[in-house]
């Protein structure tokens, strides 16, 4: 797509500081990083979310964010990473073009501590599940 | 591994509220969630974290996950989501063995809204790029 920026980085017509590319996939880092070393991995291909990517574009995505995983963390001496794909505007989504976000992290450095988790009401959580495997099966059939 | 409430959870011996199974991956709910619906997904053998995992389970989880994405919005009504991996203590992983969270979210629903993101000083983005590209090619060689 002529005017998505991940497009555009893809092939080549907007330079970005890359870490890795292939045929399929290119990795560079975030310019609003929330760590350093915060590294894009974008399949070549535009599509908006994880749920509407093929099979073996997610398979390359996730596959070569471990395989860096191990490189950014060496390069940065981080503790430990996150994996994210945030998915819709909703979900933080800012750019419509599906990417993983691979983020360094070191012991207590603040970030992503709000993990306000709760407990389900008696009965609530096997209705939900229930209702997931409902529209999964419909989904399937 | 016999003490890990995943591996448990996987052959049976743990209960969940599982909303997808097969030989190789499984889907339960999260019992502390941080949204209805907050689901796991995750390999059956046991590997620690994604960058210990084989390609082919990679793939599974991530492809399960996109799979399942669609019947949990359905199910919950949720705006977009989010897929995330931690990766180590220092990243939040709590359970020892590598999963996926898949977390439905709702427009403004406040959930992960701190992303402190920053600008690198001029130089730097490129330095560490090269550093990660070296730790790569040290990795791959």
């Amino acid at each position: 797509m002529a005017e998505c920026i991940f497009c555009r980085i893809a092939n080549g017509q907007l330079q970005a500081a890359k870490v890795f590319e292939a045929s399929d996939v290119v990795a560079f880092l975030d310019i609003g990083p929330v760590s350093d070393g915060h590294t894009l991995i974008v399949p070549k291909a535009h599509y908006q979310t994880v749920d509407l990517c093929p099979k073996e574009v997610l398979a390359r995505m996730i596959q070569t964010a471990a395989m860096l995983a191990k490189a950014v963390m060496a390069a940065t001496g981080a503790d430990g990473y996150n994996l994210l794909c945030n998915n819709g505007r909703a979900a933080g989504q800012v750019v419509p073009h599906v990417h993983m976000h691979l983020i360094p992290r070191r012991h207590n450095d603040g970030l992503f501590d709000k993990w306000p988790s709760y407990t389900y009401p008696a009965g609530r959580i096997e209705q939900i599940a229930a209702t997931i495997r409902a529209n999964l099966k419909a989904d399937l059939d």
